[in-house]
């Protein structure tokens, strides 16, 4: 292993580590690490609720998630020479979960848990016919998860940090809490809400103290969405051996991480969330001087995926188009029209016994596709996912002659609702 | 080759046709081909605009399209047996251009082309960016695709049908007709238009004639959107070695199909269209008796790609957020925040020389995969293209050293503005 | 599709044809076509055996298939400016099957047969353990394979051509015939031979009539083996999309092919064949001149596969090394490791229920991969074999619960003995 | 990681281990660690030659390389409940090297080695072009490898062990033995020989002693070739997530395993090796009991491959057949194409600058597929070779403009002759 700059105790929560990481985004957050362009390193990564979730068969532990104490991440790594306008390359060498195979309290040490948030706590993609906290564990052999709450189903993951990003600066940050604000503003009351506000409630902030840490804590942004700084940008495709390369908009760019996912399908439709583990990532960091200007990136990451994720060959896709559940019509919306593919699958895997939630967490976590397949066609966005056949135990294709095989169906997925 | 049950006459307009197909959506356009379950056929497929687009440099076809003669389709196929609730089962077991390597006036014929809608003759997804009309023609030699208009790039396409569907029963022709009529009454004036209602101009109905025709002129459904019948979806994985599975809505299931594709992008972003091509398709068919309840299908394609669609394995990909140009945050919008991925990728392309239209066209066409990552993460939802490497004869990568290398430019990309 | 420069009648022998091909390799067979660098062009291909081999349930034709006659070749086709020294490219645009779905009485009609032949008329890789003549017809549907003689098993073809390749000078004939006959003169009597030298028997020599006939018919080397002009190399990643560099042995390079697989495993082990079809190719030619000493190329083909080969990514694998039947050890033989690997192979799908020959039908023709694993670990090589299992209705894992699944048998597969 | 059932301190030599491993086959060497079926545990794996290969730029360390002390295994491990007729399933979870990015003075702490024996001591598979003694140093990073001593080129490894295997049965290794030696007796004094006898010099036999030592010291078995229970096969395929199967012959069965390789082409043509590393695997045993009959398997391993290698789809191929560099027609011989192929290939890779012990030390180590192309057509077998093209910094397909790009070199790859 490289060295690690960023190592976690396991038995200690996260802002008692020896070096304390942040869960907020904010320039004034002291760099944790200094580093120089070219360094190899390793990084330990707590998994985003910090411990909060057990390997248990209860969701009362989801359904009152401490959600504004996320995301925990390392960080921030200053890279000596990094100025605002550069690009920083930042290699994924390796990434894995903390302790596979043994038992312990903390996700990633064997084990990973997949939640899906109460309404009005967090909600989710499907929250209309999911309005219930949910919770799902899965077991790590190497690669390959399976869960005793969803029977006849496993699959290699497809690993990955859901978030990664560099901070932000002064100017873009006050941008963010702008548009943000003005968001909420119209619909403040809304459950769950549109966006998410700065909250010094839980706020994790590494060495800052006192006035100075009240300060930051009140003008930091949350770590919920993907911004211009990449950010929680939860692409499944950030594996091992993938090259990112990202804005840098303050001296040093503080690059921070953390939320891996063992696996995830395309969108993190379950949002509490992939299989969500701790665990650690061999980093290797440099940067393109000037390279914003250079290749014209604005924004957001860049990135050449790794080729060593798992491959499958063989799929079964569902498709939906932008109506809603009440049959209005909406213009090109993507995210509708994804809505309806994942609920299409969802009924089609409950012809083979899963229940609605069983089917639900598979799509969340499998690496299935999810992809824009038409965004033209007035008034209908078109939204594909692609599941893989392999990933069950039995045939899951359509035929003309018998029945669907029935999965056994053991421990139930546990529920926490009202 | 199979029988070809649906032969075009490569001299004649689609209309002039000695078995005409049909360009609107309705119960009652009659069969053009009855057929059994189990039958292997081959049929012919007229480019979308019937040949209005030509193979020169110039885009005033292109600004001037005839878009209420789209899309020209070819069926309705009655399959014997058939009945509302079955499941059609389709397998695309060939396609491909009509005449390669010819030359010939009609696109398919050894060539292909690739518009885009000038904002006032309708539009697409960049057309803030892009508002006057292109064109871009695309030789093919066997599967691959090259471009007088845009240099240093071909590609293996991935060829496919933008459009098939089985009719619509009467009552949910109504439904479309309903709830799209609501769209468009939020912003009659809009430009484009939010959706596009019956139109009975330049309606072709098969074998319809008299008061029949007008009545169901008058009432049948544009073919411009995808819906519950599949229709234009522009799933560029329904390659050859497909098997997909639509939903039976009238006795005899009524399949009609065309829109055939060279290539596309995930998105069809540059709406007219992918390449567009004339061709066949060989198709089997067969029936799931009772197989929307069976598995649980009520609407849209399911669908198992075939394994033989061209193979990429380096990536360059492109992020975007739910943020519009105007800095307006939008929530959870993953049709936004693909606009933002594209753009980001037309703008780094442009660092290697090529202009902005060719860019766009690029990701229109070449197999590039477009995916939702995030659509949880409020309030910005996070869209992902990726470019395949290969399909520069140039290394596309960013670099620390060097500068990018500059694509030498030969005949400009045709366009047609006010 | 780019003009017809090799036309063929399915209604007549290869020998009455409008333009006459070859099935023999000599620099005297005097060019059948004259084309440009840079010409694209289609050439009909007939099956090697010219239409000896029926589609029915009698193995009697591969049991006295006329081995004399073999390959029937297209070309050759001259290539202006082509020199000794030069590198000829060519490009594989389309290959595909005469006419796909149609009765018919040729092979590639819609339909194609692998053979073993008897062990004294041909022999072949397991010929101790088939000793026997047998035959499967197999059906196209698209690019899938069914067998009537082998139940629960189809399969993507990967379609190649067996056998391409240039014109060996008058120098390099000899040196063929010469050590091909000193090999011979180690075991004249052996059944099967060592090698087969010339025979004016059944030669076809295009347009070349009379003295001049027999003179070449007598020194004309056998298309069976592949040599340093190419040949019969039976690479089955000789898919569309691939580019081939040949060397040119004489002016014009005379490109000669023939002998298309609608699908054929590593080895084509079977010998006669692969899923032997009638068929045409779309081809490319270019030179790269004085390309032998450019590219340090001296014999053999150099090529860049197609990348639109049916993907699979799950496969079951077996391991042979090279240890005889009779228990001796042969020093570093890969050869007979992969036989013993395809032994492994049938044995273990015996347990499902297929017959031997079935088996080894399957490993001849389906898309398995054949590798040289281990070449140095004295005395012993290794060799493997990997068998998609998706090409099969049922489960073909190892299990530790319950038995095999047994395949239901319908119609045997001819066998034709003494 | 799950539990460390066979730990190593990489400060001592293998033998003087708290548990001792061996390095020959033989019934009666003690089970190291006794496991139940279903267990999941790691094991780490000393690098072949137990640490004499040194990271600097010498190849004295392989020309004096001691042959006699290979393969150290980890091992045996056995697993209750096993009986002959028993299938042993082995999962392979994770293979890694044994510290990553560190120096260290074993190959496996961040870097490895290549190595090509000298004839005089192990030769090699293209011993007469390679007479002398080589070695290349390989840098790891993630699973990247890169080497000062060959420019411009770097890959993601194919981890896979390079031997793993049960213990023979008395009956079984009596029969190797003598096998082995009568293949030695038709030419006892070959350089380098035909097999190896076994050889009670530097043998180590785990926790045996004293007389039983000796005894067992001279009966067993050498490690170098793959046989009957798997063993040496060197299959490059064997990567995590892979599930293999081998014969159970002795009870307990006895796994052992070894010879982790960073990355290896298939054949591993190098011989000494692949990129060699210490390092270790997480594994997971299970049986099927009387899965021999079963499933009709009598030798070697079965195997079903993982499915997260690192993807590549560009490729250029070379082949070769079966005729010796004298110009002497061999008979199927696919070994000896496959060397051709090789040839051909390091012909080629030299006009692009690199030297012919670079593109070598390449072809061995660089996760290339060599197939069984041809293995029917009399006289000559085919064999090709696969290179992944973007391996290389620059493009590597011939072209018909320009110059083939020249590397630039720097450390000459070390050689020690005579």
């Amino acid at each position: 292993m490289p060295q690690n700059l960023f190592p976690l105790d396991n038995t200690k929560k996260f802002k008692d580590q020896k070096i304390v990481g942040h869960n907020r985004w904010h320039p004034d957050i002291p760099p944790a690490v200094k580093i120089k362009p070219g360094t190899v390193f390793c990084a330990d990564c707590r998994e985003w609720f910090d411990g909060a979730i057990r390997n248990d068969d209860s969701a009362d532990d989801i359904r009152h998630a401490p959600l504004a104490g996320v995301h925990v991440l390392s960080g921030p790594f200053y890279v000596e020479g990094a100025e605002p306008g550069d690009l920083l390359i930042v290699d994924i060498l390796e990434i894995d979960a903390c302790n596979q195979e043994d038992s312990g309290p903390l996700s990633g040490q064997g084990w990973g848990y997949t939640g899906v948030f109460a309404r009005n706590n967090g909600g989710g993609f499907l929250t209309e016919r999911f309005p219930d906290a949910y919770k799902v564990i899965w077991d790590f052999r190497g690669d390959v998860a399976t869960s005793r709450h969803i029977p006849e189903v496993s699959y290699t993951g497809i690993h990955h940090p859901g978030l990664m990003g560099t901070a932000p600066s002064a100017e873009l940050l006050a941008r963010w809490t702008a548009r943000e604000k003005a968001l909420i503003a119209t619909d403040p009351m809304r459950v769950p809400p549109l966006a998410l506000p700065p909250l010094p409630d839980s706020a994790i902030l590494g060495s800052l103290k006192g006035a100075e840490f009240e300060r930051v804590a009140a003008e930091a942004a949350r770590t919920a969405p993907p911004r211009e700084n990449g950010g929680n940008q939860d692409i499944k495709n950030l594996t091992a051996g993938s090259r990112v390369f990202y804005p840098v908009f303050v001296p040093g760019a503080n690059l921070s991480f953390g939320d891996l996912h063992f696996s995830q399908g395309d969108g993190e439709i379950t949002f509490c969330g992939a299989i969500e583990m701790g665990g650690f990532m061999d980093l290797h960091v440099d940067l393109i001087k000037g390279g914003m200007a250079k290749y014209g990136v604005k924004e957001n990451a860049v990135f050449m995926p790794g080729n060593r994720d798992p491959q499958y060959s063989e799929w079964l896709a569902f498709s939906g188009v932008s109506v809603d559940s009440g049959g209005k019509q909406h213009y090109l919306d993507s995210w509708l029209a994804y809505q309806n593919a994942c609920n299409h699958a969802i009924d089609y895997l409950m012809k083979f016994g899963y229940t609605d939630i069983q089917a639900y967490m598979i799509l969340g976590t499998a690496p299935v596709e999810g992809r824009l397949s038409g965004v033209v066609d007035i008034p209908n966005a078109c939204s594909t996912i692609y599941i893989p056949r392999a990933i069950f135990d039995f045939d899951i294709r359509p035929s003309a002659t018998g029945a669907p095989h029935q999965v056994k169906q053991g421990v139930q997925v546990p529920r926490s609702g009202n």
